[in-house]
């Protein structure tokens, strides 16, 4: 396999020849839509066809949480996967899956996300260890993040655990560091304290990060495009609600919102 | 809502009428069943069907890994959709789903297994605490399973990190304990170390457990049945492989090996 296919190499290509670090969670619900109109799963594909179409050439990648299509039942996931097509490599696509089981189940899991449903790279939730990660790490072309300090208020409840000098966030970048046989592990860190955000670059100064908790959610940029896009490091910012539910959805008003995060991104980025 | 259908009533009744500890799990693989004749996913829904069927008087709790029916994409979810529906209240039904998100996603991941499934209870992984958990709590009909501490090897990677006297694990059987409101929180603990079952045990007395790792993981049985179901907790013990792949797959043999795993669980249970 050439290292031109590797999924850090992939990423870093397709941020540089859009000049984005920006990050689109495709995270729909008809239930919170305010367009009328759009009210059934057709409907919707649409209008989610439409949403990249006025996104994709300041959008490297886009990254569609799970929960917001396996609540249709099949034909949500019918959704999920005309989309993948349809991105069909013009951005990078990221499942927010947050998936992880003992080995054999996560090779399910993989097969299921890379093979089936064709995505460039995956969400993992890490509290069974390294067995259950593994199995998401050999194909060097998919990339994989592991949940390792998120931005919720209830983060605090096992990630902070200190012993022997170390968080639990840092025990998990330090474990992400040495799997990174192929290049391809990412960590998802959200928009915290800088300090933390900080102890996380100097322990995996290379990793590529998913950064979410910006916009709706209200974490800082400024610490969250400069922290991980230093070194050699990739920082990509999702951002959900504040661009998908942009004023009254318009695609004008989307497409806006998108370029005007991309720009505030790289105002941050020298 | 009537206590009557309390999510841990309901599991402990179902347990009580069928004389039944057992958990089948059905993890079914079309790249590894024995029988060459079930090799699309009709001829899979059906087997599982008669598996069900020869099971069901021994079997208080199926419990179906969502890997194994993700692979297969949209088709494998109306599969499993139609394994609930079979079942139909005859058994409990556990989502084997190892979920956890933002509060809001979780919601939607609810919805998903509860509502558009409508599975009795789910597995969650709570590496982001409880904000993640507590959207799954609502109902108390319905039940979900933490996990806790698992068997894997990996396990020990994060969930043994120690301080102020006490293991993450611990601290999950802590905060579990303190969110059993609705009375409908388990934990998953795989079968390990006595001792370590029995802190579990010591820390949230009432908590029902599903117990993974017995069969073809290779756990310890007696120990596994005896402490989660001394006081007025309930355990259930899970086995997958040596059940569904008994033998050459006849349905005699299923049928043998779950009624031969349920005296063995009931030889322990006083």
């Amino acid at each position: 396999m050439s290292m031109k296919n590797n999924y850090y190499i992939r990423l870093k290509e397709m941020c540089s020849t859009k000049d984005s670090r920006l990050c689109i969670g495709l995270d729909f619900d008809l239930d919170k839509i305010k367009i009328s109109s759009i009210n059934n799963l057709d409907s919707l594909e649409s209008f989610i066809k439409d949403v990249i179409d006025s996104t994709i050439d300041v959008c490297s990648v886009y990254k569609p949480n799970f929960a917001f299509y396996e609540k249709y039942g099949p034909e949500g996931m019918s959704l999920l996967k005309n989309i993948v097509d349809y991105i069909n490599g013009r951005s990078i696509i990221i499942a927010d899956a947050k998936r992880g089981d003992i080995g054999n189940t996560s090779k399910n899991y993989a097969q299921s996300i890379f093979d089936y449903y064709n995505f460039d790279a995956v969400t993992i939730s890490p509290y069974m260890g390294s067995d259950s990660i593994i199995p998401f790490l050999e194909d060097s072309e998919k990339g994989i993040y592991l949940l390792c300090l998120t931005s919720n208020k209830s983060a605090a409840d096992f990630q902070y655990k200190f012993s022997d000098g170390s968080h639990l966030y840092e025990d998990l970048a330090k474990l992400a560091l040495s799997l990174n046989v192929n290049n391809n592990i990412g960590l998802v860190v959200g928009a915290t304290k800088k300090e933390y955000m900080q102890k996380i670059k100097d322990i995996a100064p290379s990793l590529t990060w998913l950064v979410p908790g910006i916009g709706a959610q209200g974490g800082e940029l400024e610490q969250s495009v400069t922290i991980p896009n230093s070194n050699k490091g990739i920082g990509i910012i999702n951002v959900s609600r504040s661009i998908i539910y942009a004023g009254n959805q318009s695609l004008d008003e989307i497409r806006d919102a998108a370029i005007n995060y991309n720009k505030q991104i790289n105002k941050f980025l020298v």
